[in-house]
């Protein structure tokens, strides 16, 4: 395949250079401070629902700031601006802000309020949108003007936007039905099932701020962010009487209409104040969710005279804990995901050691197995297609300013598909060549902390924080770790990063059947090369003859071969050896059906015994 | 050994039965309740200090209830008494209270606050005692209290004791110095670290309301509780000028006092309210320990116009990373118990086959051995001595009523000693006659889980929580687990239980360097039989070839031989049969020289390799 690549459908490589704007922007919004007798203002990433892809209307750090990482904030005050991101976007703030202006500021040597805390004048006065903080957010904000000896003042609009003069309009993707043949429970059962909850939990009501707990709730999808098929959008269940279900008309077909108007009474986001005021008065106990409840739904329901507990949303779990055909059909998606990235390997395997691939060409060369199989409505992430060092950042992005040549050495690609029936995430480390020995040790470790999660088997209420040093333990041995998390939950046709489970030393929530997890332990040597190796694993009930606790342990359902050249069978015990070649014969028995041609010559070799 | 055993000095087995005086005591303190205008009270166990031992004078829950268990809490009302006692004082409450009286709950099913919310008449006034809780224990009252419909009042003087007429005086053991050469520290050294961790904190002053906190800041020791030498008081520390120590000056000795002046304000204990109250009207912040602290204490600050920090004591971390002559004191400490415990071992091994000795018997025999060291000051806690079933209850406490023959099956010993130099505390299961293929193959399972502990290496910055699930893999891998913490923090001549450090789900606190942790998973099975495996072991710095990161590891600092009867070989990897060889070995050479006669035979044979 020499002929040039199909341009990708779902992803682009090019980024917004809006540094030219942004003296200009910071410049316009100090102004409208003054005319709002504001001192400064707090911009977060953040959306209204705290959500992980936020829509092009909502991207206000990124239009303010130039930056369009995934994480972050800005604090603007009338002489100084700080840029607050984490380690792994100090490179790119500084080159996508102007430094002049702004200035970046690494968040774990001085998170926000810690800069706050320090550099807000006594006696200012600091200015937020109670819409884009949580009333924990809004406690810490507190907190920091408090020590600074300034006051805190929730603006009734925002500065931003008020400046924002080509501002685009909110997303108005049609929400579309998901079938209950997916989706295994009516949204009336799930509707009982929350009022149930909101029993127990001596509330009256729950406000649904979080989108992925809307489409859950009502079976329903959208597409109003990237890559997660979200419909934005709030619900207010109350614990007695019907739902309501804050949805903008204009994303409603008259079927879709239709089928939601018997279980929730339709009203526009608009009258979501109003409805909370109703609650307020009324003195209802309301659960605002804590993870991505605006500050502003807490205070509006206190304002009319209702109580707030703010705690989790109760879906959360429910959500998490996926329902035998959920399951059914995220194995069905996992198995033609599997052959697709199959295809793509075997491709790769050929044209790689050519030397003229780059990590664009792969993006959309595994892109176009995805579509192939006619049934990809996304892609679940943006592809971490990363070749030699930049391997080495764990949350890398290509663009077309880092694009690299796939040359001797690692190549690492990780990547996932949104079919309606099931999300998927996948990793795979590649040689490219003949590895060093190190690059060897270092993936035969990591496969060994893979392999010690695959294969764990553990008591009921174990958190996944409990598990998460098992895939590390084999680095440890050699002085090594990695600083990320092990595994992230992952949704049903909904966002792949998904809470409350985790395996991650965070992850405190009792893992249950049903619940599905990323298993991707990694290495990473800075400069040179990195390492990741990712299955999605599902809780399932495990037998063991004798046993004293009810016991779990995990299906694992990607299905795609590891890289044997970069595997030392010396390092590995019996046992492990056994998984890996009891894995590959799997890989070959599901995947071999789906394959054909150089494909299958590919994955039969991949897939012999170590 | 067959003349009658020696009584113990450090221990009672006899249990108190106040079931007779319940009912009177229950009647009397409601009617002072109504004195004081109160429809109910809450009655901790906890006494001024939260502390592990409650001097006599602050048993107000075992002189109501009869309940002497080391945790619980009793709510009174006008017709209801309720006892809240968790799992393991199930049994012991029922037998010790009036049942006619007073109901015990079990706090699993319905903690304090939950019985308190479902319990309490509306419009009631609930009163407590805010010297006995902390600012977060009240917090959750009022919470339930208000779920409730009633209200919480803060009592100004505590009602039990206006009825407890033959109440014993508070403690007033002497104070003791405890010599730089065994602290490795001066106090005017720690008092300079604890005043620039205030600055660090932007708090004007801490109060030191944990006595241990208090002993190892100012260097000294006392009495004023069973088992662990502790002083009664208070101090306040302030980030300028002289330090409050607030101690009776009953327990000054001239001498002591006269090292201590220039440290510290000495000043009574009866002095603390006024103390507070000028921190309050100088405005300052000030620092109370969120675990510690009684509510008393930052009610008192507040209402004298300073304002509180709730957080962490920093002297607790500070204490917890022992210096260089705490851990040459540690380690010769435990070369002194591991002898007597040897001694004692062998001497079991021949006695106890008899089938005539009792639990009691055993505990007096090993007291006997390590006063026989001639520098015993206590033991650390009452010995867990439990044959056959008794050893199913991992907080098992033998009395005369439990006391049971040590017979054929399993005997499980776990205790300590404080000597001047250090805190020893350890635990050997034993088979009495030949074990179950069951009972060694727990046991053996347990020691691997032990083992995995003792050889852990991992990076700088990773906490107990990570580690503990490492000791259970081998019993999960059967089905197994068991409902305790794998390991506990542990002082220099101080408490035998010391915090901030866990190995358990709850061990947040990162593990340094000095740091002294127990190492004892363990497994029950109820009515028949129970195992743990208990050495200390210290945080130390680890050299690792090629290692990316700071390592570290464990230095194991007991040395005592575990029963080969209990082990199957079989079921050791190469690698772990190797270390419990290599810790015999160890055992011989360190143990060997301090040992003669029949437990040298007895050692030689117990420490050949497996």
């Amino acid at each position: 395949m020499t002929s040039p690549l199909p341009r990708t459908r779902f992803q682009s490589f090019t980024d917004r250079d809006m540094r030219p704007q942004v003296s200009g922007r910071i410049a316009a919004l100090r102004q409208e401070l003054v005319r709002q007798q504001l001192d400064g203002f707090v911009v977060p990433r953040a959306d209204e629902h705290q959500g992980e892809y936020v829509p092009r209307h909502a991207e206000r750090l990124a239009w303010l700031t130039g930056f369009t990482g995934s994480a972050g904030s800005a604090c603007v005050l009338a002489d100084k601006a700080a840029l607050i991101v984490d380690g792994r976007y100090t490179i790119q703030s500084h080159a996508q802000t102007d430094l002049a202006i702004v200035t970046p500021v690494k968040m774990e040597e001085t998170p926000l309020n810690t800069w706050i805390a320090a550099n807000l004048p006594k006696g200012a006065i600091l200015g937020y949108d109670p819409w884009l903080q949580t009333t924990d957010g809004v406690r810490q904000l507190e907190s920091a003007v408090k020590t600074a000896g300034g006051s805190l003042k929730a603006v009734t609009s925002n500065p931003v936007d008020a400046i924002w003069s080509d501002r685009p309009k909110p997303p108005s993707a049609p929400v579309t039905l998901y079938p209950e043949a997916l989706a295994g429970e009516s949204s009336t059962s799930k509707l009982a099932r929350i009022a149930n909850a909101l029993k127990e939990a001596r509330c009256d009501a729950l406000v649904i701020s979080d989108p992925h707990a809307l489409a859950w709730t009502f079976n329903i999808r959208g597409g109003d962010v990237a890559h997660t098929p979200l419909p934005l959008g709030y619900a207010v269940i109350t614990s007695e009487g019907p739902p309501k279900l804050l949805l903008d008309n204009a994303k409603l077909s008259a079927e879709v209409r239709a089928t939601l108007a018997p279980l929730a009474n339709i009203v526009e986001p608009s009258d979501l104040m109003a409805v909370l005021g109703a609650l307020g008065q009324s003195g209802a106990k309301v659960r605002i969710d804590a993870a991505s409840g605006a500050s502003a739904l807490g205070r509006q329901i206190e304002a009319t005279g209702g109580s707030v507990d703010a705690g989790p949303d109760p879906t959360a779990l429910m959500k998490a804990r996926k329902n035998a055909v959920e399951l059914t059909g995220a194995r069905a998606a996992h198995l033609r995901d599997g052959a697709a990235t199959v295809r793509f390997l075997s491709w790769l395997a050929v044209e790689a050691p050519k030397g003229l691939l780059t990590e664009v060409d792969a993006v959309g060369a595994l892109e176009q197995e995805r579509i192939a199989t006619g049934l990809l409505k996304e892609i679940s992430f943006g592809s971490i297609s990363a070749a030699g060092p930049n391997a080495a950042l764990p949350h890398y992005r290509v663009s077309s300013a880092s694009n690299r040549r796939i040359e001797q050495g690692i190549y690492l690609i990780d990547s996932g598909g949104q079919y309606e029936d099931g999300t998927t995430d996948i990793t795979r480390t590649l040689a490219i060549g003949t590895p060093t020995p190190e690059m060897t040790d270092r993936n035969t470790r990591v496969l060994k902390g893979h392999i010690a999660i695959s294969r764990a088997v553990f008591p009921k209420g174990v958190s996944g924080a409990q598990l998460d040093s098992l895939a590390r333990v084999p680095l440890w041995e050699a002085g090594l770790d990695f600083d990320h998390g092990t595994g992230h939950g992952v949704g049903s046709y909904l966002s792949v990063h998904e809470g409350p489970q985790r395996i991650a030393k965070t992850g405190t929530t009792p893992l249950e059947p049903g619940m599905i997890l990323s298993n991707e332990p990694g290495y990473y040597k800075p400069d040179a090369y990195g390492i990741r190796i990712e299955n999605l694993i599902v809780v399932e009930p495990r037998k063991i003859v004798g046993a004293e606790r009810e016991m779990f342990g995990f299906e694992t359902i990607t299905w795609c071969p590891y890289d044997r050249a970069l595997i030392d069978k010396a390092l590995l015990t019996t046992d492990e050896i056994a998984w890996v070649d009891g894995y590959h014969a799997t890989v070959l028995a599901k995947i071999g059906p789906l394959v054909e041609g150089d494909a299958m010559v590919w994955l039969t070799q991949a897939c012999q015994p170590l």
